[in-house]
Order: C-alpha cells, then structure tokens, then sequence
C-alpha cells in the first residue's frame, strides 16, 4: 500500500513516485524519469560542502569562497558579473524579476513559461503584484512577431495596463526546446529597442549549452541577456542556484540593494559559505556542462529509439533532457506498473494516446535507458 | 590590507571578521566570538547529508525521510506536530507570522525583537505590509502588564490601527536572558484570553531549554506556545530550521496551504531530503541540546571570569550562549587588535566603556575561551 | 490646436475627446459617445449632495444616511446584505476580491473582463499578488464548459498554481452582451460546488436589469451572486459604487474586517455622507433603472439603424448601451472630423473596416442620437 | 436610546457623536467639536461642483478643469509643481510615499504621525511593507538631533534594517502645534544631506500658514519640502486632497508613472471634474486659508478662556485648529451630558483629570464656542 504524499505537478496529474512506496527506498531507485530534480547531488559538489566545513568564518557571505564568486563568473561568463547564490530557482527567478519591474508594471514572457504555471504565485509575490503577461507559441520559443505585437497592445492600453517592464526567456524551454543563438538575439534586441531589460530563466541552461555547443557567455550577454537564473540544481547540485547579473546600464539600477531584496525574502544564508561551495564546484573543470551533456545524451538515446516506435509520437523536438512523448494509454500504464516513474502532462484534444514527460539527469545511466527502452519495446 | 566585504550588524557597527583578511581562511578561525553562525556545520549533521545522497527519490518533501518529520517532531515534543523544514531563521518566523495575520493586521513583540530589528523588512514583507508593533522592556522579556497596556491601546484604535492578530516571544531573547516557564504561560495566557495565538521565535531556543532543564513540550505548547520557529543552523545545523505547529483550534487555519506559502517564497526545496536529514541528525539523541549545553557552558566560562574583571560591566544576565559585556574603550580595540572578532553595540548613554557582544557555539573550545580570557585579563 | 492630454484606452487606440480641445468645452459636447463616464451626474444625485450638506454629523460612515444604506439595500435586493459604499468600480471590484481570495490564490474571470484587463493591475494590488486566470469566451459571456475545464486544470496543478478561490463574472459584459439568468446561474452552481464564491462586477448591472426586466435580487443571489460590485457612477452617480455582500456562509469571513480593508486603501471617506447620499438617491424611484433603461433605448435606437446600414457590421449582440461596429474606415475618419469622440477598438485580423465602441447614457438625448446617424448615412 | 455605530478613534475611547443618535440630525449639530470632519463642506466648494455638472467632458482628469491644476498651484505655490487629486488624505499621505520608497524601504517619521497610528496601516499597504521607523518627541515636532541619530541608527544596521528613504513630517502636527519656518528647514537639511526626500502630511497645512502668517512657498519647497499631501477635506472640501510635487531631482524619479499607482489603488475617478472642481474652490480668493484662520481663531477662543480655568490644563500650544486640554473627570462627563462631543485621549499616567481634544472648523461659529465655554464655566 501506498503511503506516500501524492503530488500533482503542474498540468499533470498525481504521481506516486517509485522508490518511496511505503516510506522506503526501494530497488527501484534508477527507475525514475519524473524530474531531474529526483536526483542526489554530484559527488563533487558534496566534496566540495565537506572541505567548506571547516573553521569560523564571516557569515552573509563575507567568507572567502564567496568572495571568490564573481570572478569567478565573471571568468566563466567572459564579462563582469555580479553573482548572488540563491538556493531554489522560484527564488532566482522571482528576486531577478523583483529588481527589474515595479509592483505596477508587467513581465512579458511565453504561455508555457515556469514562472507563470509552475511557482505557485511567487513572481506575484516577490513583485508585489506585478504582472505576467504571456504569449502563445508553438513549442515554448516566443516568436519575435508576436514579442512585437505584444509590446504593442500593451502600449496602447495606457495606464489602463501595467506597462511591460522586463521580458522573461526561458533557455532551454519548458517543452525540452532550445532557442537558436540568432533567434535569441532577435527577441533580445526587441526588448532592448523598447527599453525593456532580458531575463533568462537558466534552470536547464547548460543542457542548452551542451546542446548548441557553445559558450556560456554567447548564449547569455551577447545575444542580449542581461539578467540570468543561473540553474545548479539540475545539474548536479544539492540546492544551488544563482541570480548573475551582467553588469550595464539596463542591470545597475537592478543590482542597487539587491542583496536586501535577497535578505528580506529569507534568503540570505549565514552560513553562505556552503551555497557557495556548490557552485564553484559545479564551474570547476565545466563539470555543470559535462553533468549536462551526459544528460542530454541520455534523452537522446530514448528519443532514438522512441522515433523507430511505432507507437509513439514526439510533439516537440527534444534538444535538451526532457522528453514529451506520446504513447499508447495501455504502455503507459505497463510502465507506471512496472515501477517507472514519470509524470502524465495533459493530452492535446484529439489526440490518442497520453502525454508523458520523461527526464534524464547526470545519474541516469546507459542501462537504465536501456531497461526503459526493453519495457517500451516489450 | 582588508578586501573582504564589511558588513554592518544591526545596531552595531561594522566589523571586519577575523580569519577572512584578504580573502583568506587564516589560523584565526578560533578567534571569532562575532556570532553562532560564523560556525561551520557539526559533523553528524554532515554526515547525515551524505547518507541522504543515494538514489532517486521524490522531490518537494515526497522523500522517505521528509515524510518521518512529523512523526519524529511529535516525539520529542510530546504532541501531534505538524512540520515544515525551512533553510533560515527570517523565513521560519516570517512564513509562520504571515499564516497567523492579515495582511491588515498586526503582530505584537518585544522592542527587542529579531523580526522588528534585525530581518530587513521580512516579515512584512511576508505579511503583505502587517504591521509589528512593539512594547519595550528591560531585558529582551517582555512584561504582562506591558502586554496588557498595549493590546488594550491597540483595541481603543479600532479601524484605524491594524488589530493585533499574534503574540510573537523569542526564546531565548535577544539580549540572552531566558524566559522562566511561568513568565512565559503568563503572557501566553494573556494573548490566548484575546483571542490571538503565540508564535515563538525559537533561533536559539535549544539554548534555552538547556538552560532551564525542561523538555520541549514544557517550554513550547504546555506554556500555551502556538507556533515556533525551530532554530537548528545555530546549534549545529548546516542550514536548517523548521516552522513546528503544534495542532490545535488556534493554528488549524495557519496551516491550511502552508505549504503554499512555502513554495510561493521560494522556499520549497525540489532535493528536499537534504533539509530534513539535518534537521533529524539534530533531533538523534539530543545532538541539538547538547551542542547548546556546551554553548551555554562556554558562555558561562566566560561570564564568570567576566564577573571578576574590575572593567567589566555586565548589563544583562546571561542565561544561553550570547554575553552582553561593557568593556573599557582600550581594551575592546586591543581584542580586536589581538584578532579577535565580535560585535560592537550601540552603547547606551552615560555609560563609559564601549557595549560587545560575545557568542559561543558547539564549535568553541575551551582552550578558545581560556585565550580569549588571558587577553582579557592581560 | 489640441493641447488636451491625449488617453489611450485599453486595448483601443489614443482619442482626443471631442469638446474639451483647447481646454474648452465647446458645443460639441453632445458628440461624445466614448464612455458612459464622460456624462455629468444625474440632477436627483447632485440635489440629494446639496441636501446631505448640512449641520455636524458623525464621520466615516457615522451619519444618519449612512446608517440606512443597509436597511434600502436590503430592501432593494429583497435579502440580507451588508453595503459598503465606495468612490470607484477599480477599488470596488478590487476589495470584494481581496476579501474573497488568499494572496497565494487565484480568480477565474473571463478573458475579456475588465479586472484582468482595464484597472491597471489593481486586483493584483488588493489582492497582494493574487493571480488572475483567464478563460477565453466568444462574446464575454463565459461558458460553463470553460469554467469546469479551468477548474480542473488549476486543481491538477496542485502548489505549483495558485488555487482558484473566486469566481469573478462580469454582467454586463465588457463586448455590451447580458447573461440569460440560467446562464448566470449555470455558473455560480459550478463556482458553489467547488466551494468558491461568486463576485459580480456589476459596473453596468442596471443595464443589464434594464434589458433583462428581472429584479435586481434574481440577477444577483437569486442566481448565486455572494459578492457584487454595484456600479453607480455609469447610470447617474458623481462617484459612487458599493460593494455588496449578500449574507451566507460563503461570504461571511470576507465580512469580517471589511472595513479595514477600506480603510487600509484610503478608501473611508470622512465625510461619507456625500458617498451614501448619491446611493439612496439613485435608488429612490429606481433612478439608477430608469437612467439605464434610457441608456438601453438610446443604444438600440442606433443599432436599429446600423443595422440597415450596408457597411457596418455588428460583432455582438447589443443588449446594454455599449455598441461594438465595424465601420468603413473613411466613415470613422469621417465622424471623428466632424467632431465625435468614441474609441477605436482593435480590428481583429483579416477584418475589413476598423471596430470602434459607442457608448450612451441617461444624458444621451434622441436629438443626439439622430445627428449621430444622419453623420453616419450621409 | 442609541443605534448609531459607535466608533473608535484611535488612541481614544469610543465617542458617540452627538447629533446623530437615533439615525437623527438633531439640533445639538452645532455642539460637535469630534473633528473638523464633522463639518460639511463649504458652500463655494458645492457650487463649484454644481456648476462642474455641465455636459460631455474626458473621463480620468482629461477635462478642462482637471487640466487647469497644474498651472493653479504652480502659481499658489510659486513654483513649478505637479498635483494629483486624491479624494482622501490617507491614499494621498500612502501614495506619495509609495513612489518614494523601495517595498524594502523605510519612512522615518514622528512616533505622533498620522501615517503611523491613525491610517490603518495604509502606508504599508500601498508601500507593500516598507516600514515606518518613528522618533519620540515632546509635542508631535521632531528635533534635528533625534533626526541625525536615528538615521545613524539606520545605517548601522546595514541589510538587516530596511533603509530610511524618506522623511515625513506633519504641519500643523498631531498635536496642534506647528513647526517654525527655520526648524522645518532643519529638518529638511538633514534630510537633504542624506540623500532623503521629505514629505509633508499637510492635512491641516492651511491652519499652519494661517498661524505662522507665511505663504505657501515659504513652508513647503523654500523650507525644502519636496512632496506635499495638500490637504482640502477639512478645510472645507466635501472630499478632496492632492499629492503636490514640487519638480526637482528628488522627486523627479516619483513623479514617473505616478498616475499608475493612482489607478492601481482605485483612486482615479472617471468623473474627476468634481474632485478638481472642489481643488479650484478652495484656492480661490484663498478661501482655503480664509477657512483656517477662522478655524484657528475659535480655537483661539476656546484656549483663551480655558487659560483662565483652574481646573484645566493644556499640555501643549494650541497653535492650530485643535485643542488637547486636561479637564477634571467631571466636567468632561458633563459636557457629554449635554451633548458635546469630542474624543477622549489616553491620559498620561500621574495625570488627573481626563485629557480631551476639540477640533475646530471653519463651520463652527463664534456662537458655538461661547455656548461650549459657558458649559465649562458653569
């Protein structure tokens, strides 16, 4: 019998999630494609917390590994950067809004955006009310037509809205997409002829990363980005993310107390040294793009074989370490019963089959895949 | 020459930390007295967190050990708990007094409080602009007939004043004074006969307990305390604390959608296992109370060579792990000189000497203490 | 030369009103269809004003008049409610909102609907960051197949969304159509049995009345109102609306305190005779019917001719006085030269013609309307 | 026997106004020193609103009057202002806050200050939960040096204290007595040097400039006053205040998108003809000044004869139009048998007798005052 929590994620349903039947961990611990998010830390990043565990040291962030942290970003990212760890990514996220928009102005972002469906109010709440305002697209890209129509109708609303005061990307997608180097630029730089700032939600970034094969700073400030939700949980982290402004002339008023934003929402750690440990571990020798690409080679093995299943249909393409496939109801059900482990999204009208997402992580391994893959071929 | 960032305690002045000169961890990471949170993380709470990293498990608390907090909580508190892990001490208190009042509201607390002074406005910010009002008191605890006197002038506003809808007490105090058990049911009565329920900032509240010998039960729901902020990141914790309601008609409404609360802050952990694994490494066998035990005795090593010192003057009674000490102008700087590190108080007027303040933790040594001593005396 | 501050209604295009160019008003004022709230008061409100403004009487609600506004209401919609007079529908709709839903939730209103599109993110102000989830109608009139679909979709969502805690409707609608009471009722029987109250912003409820000829109790809690925006300025006040409560379980936590809620967005005026002498007067006689009933006629008056007019076309039916046509874009230029002001409205894609909306009130006199529609034939 | 509500003001005992018991206007309206409040508005205001009630003009300040008031208080002013009307002196003291301060922000301000104790904890709302950081003072004039050390106090504090990022001052003050030219220049030179902007709750301005015999420029931007709550309600408006800005560089950044934050909170009136037109009555032929002064000088009366009563004490100057006098128990209860009415304040502790306050208004009459003092002589 099951006693766990059931959880109901966002437009999906209740999942009991394998390996925690009955309170236990069971075998069934590598049978688990529902986030990236199930996942334990990488074993450098909790090296890295012991080795920090050690003397009295400032609190607040005034120990010496913290104070490494914007150079080192800034090494990493090739450009200045201010850099304030933040333990989950709702929090990144909402501060970096915060300190771009007032409590009457608005964020233009796209229909399937995290901050909008997934974060249970909290851009509202850091903003003080502020507004999402969404655009439809096909696969989570916004494409820059509608960016301009968009900015136009809010325009014209007058007082009448509250006027678009940052736009809000997310890199990859929340449909496991990855936005073109020049399509980013191009959403971008109509942000910046309107005086808007960018902000890039950067949970998955380095699966984006590992996918265009590019550097971190070309996908980021030099196509236009001017605040990032640096992601370190996903890829290897116990709890760490980041809120790294590039700093110019669209970021400096953002970046004036920002750290009393950070203070007065609670997350500010005393002990900060330990934030901080994690993501110079995660930068050490590229290990957040290494965790990534491992990932996004994960995903592709189980696309491989999905796209020479006769059953099965990919919506989206699948460019980082989320997979959306939709299968046959009965297969779904075998491998729920089998102890797999993955959320239902909703199912488009008028299709047949059921909509699941399946994702890979730095810890899922070739013969997990290939368990999966044997259950699905069987 | 200092690089470190200077950061300025509230009420105090800016102190640069001893041992992180120039970015570096020096051999005088012994010296430092400046607070319990400059401390690293005792090893069983590590220890703890690495035994938690195996395997995939369900995010947001759907983990084994995650879904044990309630139970274990109930156990060393003597009551049906109900228990939400929290990485800081400002969220704790800020989530639970914003569960407890109306964004029209008001929480009344002592002038000394934690959450009026020394929180940057998160509480009200968590409170959507709830007001906290404060009554004053001699030594951090605050006084019945006080008490009495303010809700009673609160009431006489009626719509113009925002209404009185928690009691929030710390334990113990801010100016490390320890409530006596009588003391503490008197002002919870008082709040409960109008009709308002107690939150109990409990940062240090391990201390406390150590200090008065009763258990958990006796200082929390048995003295009438409704809500408490379970502070574990000063006696041994990592980051970790948690929001322990303890389940009657009073905190029923609070908890409904608490959870909702959380993850609208950011609070939410997706790899959440890894706060609960602190927080019941402190609960085995006592390992909280203990770590304060040493505290409080290394605290009380030092008030009493205090006590001997012709210069000294000691304002408060020093009941935890926190001495409040009057020292000669000259010798305040020698310390600091010497290399030691603490906090300078705004010294009250008329008074000669310059106001310190000395924190000890699990972390400090005897041998610590003996040398802080010799310099003293010397 | 226009010196006037030009305003851009929402989703329309910048008008300059016709009549104050220059700062004068000129002859043209009878040319001015761009809102019912262009009109002055009604002769019986400004007498009841000059009526009202005599000797010392208590303030905030404390004089004889005010003391009625129960009693009439009640009276008026034959059951228990509790009034709370306020000076506009922004704050009106905004507060009855605030009392209904938890900063972390959410509202369910239509797409269209003046909360989530014209009030300057107001709701989200009051309301704390609340969300406002939209659901998409062909003619601002929700449909109940909508409504359970976003019920579901949010619920599934679990913490991840802000839960749904009131339904907000709008009648009548913001495209000038009026809910079928067994519509309306359809509705709030699903809202109820999802445990979530009714508002109705009811900024234009006498039109609806007028055209629908039911009482003022079966458009309101006869259908399963709880909450309603009365709208006074619209049909006759200077600058009166009301928040009213109908009085059941639903509604009677939202009750307590809502006062404050007032006070707390300065919105208690000191001398509220003058609020509550523009409500009573709107009442007696049924004014504020009588003034909509007149509105109606004036607005059908011009639709009877529109629709003979082989150019116009008629998006939606016109059953309050708000008239959404699609014009030959010469014939708008046409009527804007010749000194009428109306709103441009966006024309939707692949439409011919521009959409702009005309609005009539009690002061729209036959006269006008025929010079209107002499403007448009020749 | 009684039915009115009976309503508590704040720091006082409920009062039930005399005058209205019953639901009755009785003939006793001209015994009613509660507040000048009570009065009703003056009759060039209502005729000015009357002759506002003329055709078709632009909603939401876009009618001819309305565009009038910039270049009206300019002139009244002596200086290039901007004026926002706002129907109540609690949403224009919170407004012009709000577009001063950061939500993590603070107000310094008299612990006596309306915006403090008396509004609900509106300035919180609309600041979304920037705090109020008070001063202690003798009689409501807050002393330049309690000014410097609470802004030091400020700054120590560093991120655990929101930061003072405006001073509020209030002429005349709670207390009745008003600043002097020179010490309201202090204060705002201090404020000034600390990169401050200063606000001016101006409620009872008009009393102050008819006590210190000075000009509108001289106590406000020639003191150094950058933002003005202009007060109108209570000297003789029906309901009509104004956010007055004096354009320079400290307010320049506020002023932007100011009528966003009017519109969030619900404050723009469609029909704002009839708030300017009361605006533009005050200041003609200075009858705003006229009123006060007439104010004043029956407060004047009042303290002139008191001053000659054994058995009362007045404990500050009576410098305005509001009296706080000490009277012996019995009197005070006799005056409320005879059907006074005015509010009791908490009494000072040590004190005997009960302390009251009578407010006058341009309303009350020289008659009414000498009736009053034969009362208390008898």
């Amino acid at each position: 019998m099951t006693t766990g929590r059931r959880f109901s994620y966002a437009c999906g349903q209740a999942v009991t999630v394998a390996g925690i039947e009955d309170g236990l961990v069971t075998d069934e611990i590598r049978k688990n494609f529902a986030s990236d998010n199930v996942s334990p830390a990488c074993p450098a990043v909790m090296d890295a917390m012991m080795r920090a565990n050690e003397g009295c040291v400032g609190s607040y962030g005034n120990d010496a590994m913290s104070q490494t942290l914007n150079a080192r970003f800034s090494e990493v990212f090739e450009a200045e950067v201010r850099v304030f760890p933040i333990v989950t990514g709702t929090a990144a996220n909402s501060l970096a809004l915060s300190a771009l928009v007032a409590p009457y102005g608005a964020v233009l972002c796209d229909q399937s955006a995290h901050i909008s469906n997934d974060e249970g109010g909290a851009p509202e709440f850091f903003m003080h009310g502020a507004k999402l305002v969404t655009l439809p697209s096909a696969d989570g890209r916004m494409n820059p037509e509608a960016l301009r129509t968009g900015l136009r109708a809010n325009a014209q609303g007058g007082i009448l809205k509250p006027p678009i005061q940052a736009l809000s990307l997310t890199q990859a997608t929340e449909w496991g997409t990855v936005y073109a180097l020049k399509d980013l630029a191009a959403l971008c730089g109509i942000a910046h002829e309107n005086d808007i700032p960018v902000h890039l939600d950067g949970s998955r970034l380095s699966n984006a990363i590992a996918h265009l094969g590019c550097t971190p700073a070309e996908v980021t400030w030099k196509t236009g980005v001017d605040v990032l939700s640096f992601g370190g949980t996903k890829c290897g982290a116990m709890a760490a993310e980041a809120v790294v402004f590039f700093v110019n002339d669209r970021t400096r008023p953002a970046l004036k107390d920002f750290e009393r934003r950070i203070k007065r929402s609670g997350h500010l750690w005393s002990k900060a040294r330990f934030l901080s440990a994690q993501l110079l571990a995660l930068l050490e020798d590229d290990l957040w793009l290494k965790n990534s690409a491992h990932a996004n080679a994960m995903a592709q093995r189980i696309v491989e074989s999905l796209r020479r299943h006769a059953g099965a249909q990919l919506p989206f393409e699948t460019q980082g370490n989320e997979i959306f496939v939709i299968l046959p109801d009965r297969l779904v059900g075998e491998l729920e019963a089998a102890g797999y482990a993955f959320y239902r999204w909703p199912t488009p009208e008028g299709v047949s089959g059921t909509l699941i997402r399946l994702v890979t992580s730095f810890y899922t391994r070739e013969e997990d895949v290939d368990a999966l893959l044997a259950e699905i071929a069987a």
